[in-house]
Parts: structure tokens; sequence; C-alpha cells
């Protein structure tokens, strides 16, 4: 079984969080970019998650609220500055329950031999907008999101 | 005067460009967003600046195109994330020249006593892509275009 990586090198700006699926690119890119799919794994599964708008071209925006047990809501909104089918993924995020602290999103996907690794690397203004991040439990729920899209590629 | 401070420290992502405008921040954001002002602004002197999109709302696309003294042309283009009245701009950058290194900028401006000092950040996916950029001579150009914007709000 493939192992999620997650490196969140000290004083560095960036997370990189990388897995290999057992899948060409365009079914791990057709998972990116349907929201009936994507919408299947994101956040952490304690959170119920909705895809408000998903427009996945240049300059298309997108803006999804997770719902936690006691029924709050978080935003996080964003635009895509490139979507180029089986390749790559390139937009902005912003948790609208801290404004203002935008980070970057880089998704790649590279095929061998039938296999596609993912490579999602986060570039944030700051480190410490970047340790902030990570302090909310970003590497586990992204053990989560992998996980779910393996699954969900095996189905 | 004002100075122009540029920094990238060494094994950063970004690079900061900042300097103190003897206006108010209404008229420096004017000046970020006007395309008629804007375009007075970027790029060395040497080469000739075109804007042919600058839609400057959330998802809005920009793309400007210079052009040497030979005629060579060079193309750049972006989204906005973000364009907050008087406060702050954030967008994504990519030459393409150089197509798939995509940066993301913050350009913020705080005023005090009736001056404004604008706060220009960088970020690149990684210390290469910023190291390839400050090596195109990106100070000497961010110099040259702060100069250009103190003399357009003397104006």
């Amino acid at each position: 079984m493939s192992e999620t990586t997650v490196t969140a090198t000290p004083n560095s700006y960036e997370v990189i969080t990388s897995r290999e699926f057992n899948a060409t690119k365009d079914k791990v890119f057709e998972a990116y970019t349907n929201p009936e799919l994507f919408v299947q794994l994101m956040g952490p599964s304690v959170l119920s998650m909705k895809i408000e708008s998903m427009d996945t071209v240049p300059g298309g925006k997108w803006r999804y609220v997770s719902t936690d047990p006691t029924g709050a809501e978080y935003g996080f909104h964003g635009v895509y500055h490139d979507v180029i089918k089986d390749e790559r993924i390139v937009q902005t995020f912003e948790f609208e329950g801290v404004p203002g602290h935008v980070s970057f999103n880089v998704i790649r996907f590279d095929e061998t031999d039938g296999k596609t690794t993912v490579t999602s690397t986060a570039v944030f203004e700051t480190i410490a907008d970047r340790d902030g991040m990570v302090s909310t439990g970003m590497e586990s729920g992204a053990r989560e999101s992998f996980e779910r899209l393996a699954t969900l590629l095996a189905e």
C-alpha cells in the first residue's frame, strides 16, 4: 500500500503532501475537478463538506463550506490560476476564519507505469502562516483525504 | 527622498519590495488598479509595456506584454485573488517564457500621516524559482517602477 508523505521543513514556507495512487492520471485528475467526486475527498471526516462553487478554469472561483458536529461553519475560497488537464492545478486558498492570510497551491499529477503520484505543494506568505495552518491538523486531514481518494479510485 | 528596499533573504521563497510615497493610500491604490496609470509604472523603461487585460476583481484575469527594442515580446499573466480597495491586492503571476513557474504576490498599502508605504511580497513555489526571477533584474525593475510611481504621484 502506498504511503502519504507530508513534509513541512522547519523555516520553509511550504507544506508538500504526496502519495502514489494505483490509477492513471486522467482518473486522478477527474477526482480533483469533478465536484461530485471532489466533495467526497475534502477535509477530515468529522466535518461535513459542501462545495458552493468550483469553476475549474483559469480565473474561476471555488468556495467550500465545512460544518462541524455542533453546526459551526467554516468557509474556504480561492481562484484557479491554471487547470491543465491531467497535469497540474494551480490555485489560491484562503480560510475565511483568518482572512487576509492567502496561500497558493500547486497540485501535480505524474503518471508512471499506470500509477499516478499526486504532489500538492502549499506555499504560504510567511513561515508563521505556514506553521499556523500546520497546527490546525492539516497533516491528518491530508492523509484522510488521500486515503479516501485511494478508496474512490479503487471502486 | 524615500528609498526602495528590496529584500531577498538567502534560502527564503520571497522577495519583499517596499517604499514610502508622499500620497494618501487611495491615490496609490488608484495607480495600481487604473490600467492607464498602471501601464506607466510597469517594467524597466527599456521595454514598452501593453496591458491586454486587467480585470481588478476576485477571479479577474490580467495579462501584459512587454516589447524590447528588437521587437521581441514577453507575456505575463495571472489572476486576482483579492482586490480590497485602498488596502491589499493578492494575485498570481506567471512569466510565459518559463511556463509552469507561478508565484503569488501580495501588495499592501499602509498609510500613516498622509504617507503610504507600499509593501509587495512575491512568494515563489521554490527557492530556485525565486532566485531565477531575481537573476532577471527584478530588483532594478522594481526600483524603476517605484521611482516612476513617485513621479506620477507628485504630478
